[in-house]
């Protein structure tokens, strides 16, 4: 039985400390990297992240912070990346050390900038591991709900099952209930398109598009998630299993969701800038949406709802007039 | 092209109220059977329906009431039925006209008891209506919201193509999108399951679950419901489809739902009694989920979740032992 060894997080946001909470009760180890010194500091003097999830307490005796990830690279064996993926290269491009022997799980839900890459062929690409050392964390997750212990379901993805088993088992607990899957592809882009989906809704929600065409919003988006993940990479999915539709749900019906809440700012006609200026941060989805458009130059999928949020976002078209051409699309 | 001729509605509920509004302002006339006098008594003074949908108007002179069936089932080509499904045996035993050669369509959503039949079945067996006589409409459509010309996308069901074609012309309009399906026995099987769901789904809101668990829950009850539907009716149908995803997602998430709210009241702790007269109704879902527990003596599919609901709601068991076992089930 594959062994996760020595496990440490990269990334500081409210996720990956929802992470290190499910995994530290397991563990009673982890290493943490963080970029700011600071704020590992106000972490190590309050006992909680000063900035997320600020009621998750944690025992100071069992994390090890560094903000040199080259120091937690080296030291431990199991590395999980869950930053935005827009900083991802920014981190990686410290590092002076060799990976390719590490076990990488990304909990990233995004798109790396530029090279277009969900994060598992990033790595795989760029920092030459292999794939069975590839892993992915998905599942309808809001981390506030996990912080405060809610029954959450966490799907572990790796081509190699024992490595998933493995590190669910990490993972399982009270409130956290795991199952394992092969298809890392699939759910890396399910979560990436579930937050442009995220922010169709939001639209819509603040177009004042009632609750019958959300549902059908909703139902479109499977569909065109679907399709396209049949096209880039064909496996025998159940397309309804909670890491694909209940995180699309959760994501696009939930009000806790940053990217819905993006979303209806743009519906209620605040610009992009002043939506962003408005929230204190970036929307995921927001990046998402252009690399994901990117990637359909080539494989052409019909994607309407990917096309209409990526017009309303990046072209200026009137989200008004957008969303009416793709009500016409629907069905 | 098949014509629809004269166009009846049986029923005096929201849904029925919605149902007219679409209809009569396309064909400007229709015949409307309602049980009471005094509610169609009020509702000539009014100019509205005085129970429910209050806000629509109708235009006296374009509705032929009545609270004789027999005298709209003479004088109509087309019935469209739609009473809650408890009631429907009473309308229909007051019947001493053939109802053989109508167009009949049915907008019930639930299954007429004791002989635990869907509708078009019913109406088939019971009253030798051919299947290509009967249909169904279906989708994700609170009545509230068609009130407020939300856009809403409906599906109209019947095994002859062409007369569901025309029946969804009838219907189709700025604020309402149509399409057909030959699928009726699924989507009426369906939206009683959905009811079913919101049950689950409410049960589970008053039981403090988050939205992490109740994406979980969805995809689940889609997951059942295309079970079922495979079991009792094969057919080249994606479960993915508004009419079917689209209703269950409606009405599990809303909070505009009945059957919703009923099971929040029984997660809460409220006996059922006292749930259903806080309510001032009765749930559809709560009849629902006996009859196709019954139903399902026969076909054995695996459905634990209306086994869950069966059993908080008639075998009086614990909601929190009987969502405590059915996480379990969940993947």
């Amino acid at each position: 039985m594959f062994d996760c060894g020595r496990i440490a997080i990269i990334g500081g946001g409210s996720w990956a400390t929802a992470i290190a909470k499910i995994v530290v009760a397991h563990t009673h180890h982890i290493g943490w990297y963080m970029r700011r010194d600071d704020r590992i500091e106000d972490f190590k003097r309050l006992g909680h992240n000063p900035a997320y999830l600020t009621s998750v307490r944690f025992n100071m005796e069992e994390i090890t912070f560094a903000s040199d990830i080259n120091k937690i690279v080296q030291a431990y064996d199991t590395l999980i990346f869950v930053t935005p993926s827009a900083y991802i290269k920014n981190h990686l491009k410290k590092l002076k050390t060799r990976i390719k022997d590490k076990f990488v799980v990304t909990a990233i839900k995004g798109i790396v900038p530029d090279d277009n890459l969900i994060c598992s062929e990033y790595f795989h690409q760029v920092y030459d591991i292999p794939y069975e050392n590839l892993a992915c964390l998905g599942g309808p997750s809001h981390a506030e709900e996990v912080a405060l212990e809610r029954l959450s379901y966490l799907t572990v993805a790796c081509s190699d099952r024992d490595k998933a088993r493995a590190f669910s088992d990490v993972l399982a607990c009270d409130y956290i209930k795991t199952k394992i899957s092969s298809d890392v592809v699939g759910i890396e882009y399910a979560s990436v398109l579930k937050n442009v989906y995220a922010i169709a809704a939001g639209i819509c929600n603040g177009l004042k598009y009632g609750d019958n065409f959300m549902a059908v919003l909703m139902a479109n988006a499977v569909q065109e998630m679907s399709r396209f993940l049949t096209s880039v990479y064909p496996l025998d999915r159940n397309i309804t299993d909670s890491v694909y539709l209940g995180d699309l749900l959760v994501t696009g019906y939930s009000n806790f969701s940053r990217n819905r809440t993006f979303g209806t700012m743009i519906g209620k006609g605040y610009s992009i800038k002043s939506a962003q200026i408005e929230m204190e941060m970036i929307a995921e989805g927001y990046f998402g949406t252009k690399c994901m458009k990117e990637i359909n130059r080539h494989s052409h999928v019909n994607m309407p709802i990917l096309d209409a949020v990526y017009n309303i976002l990046y072209e200026r078209i009137s989200p008004q007039i957008e969303i009416k051409l793709l009500t016409d699309s629907f069905r």
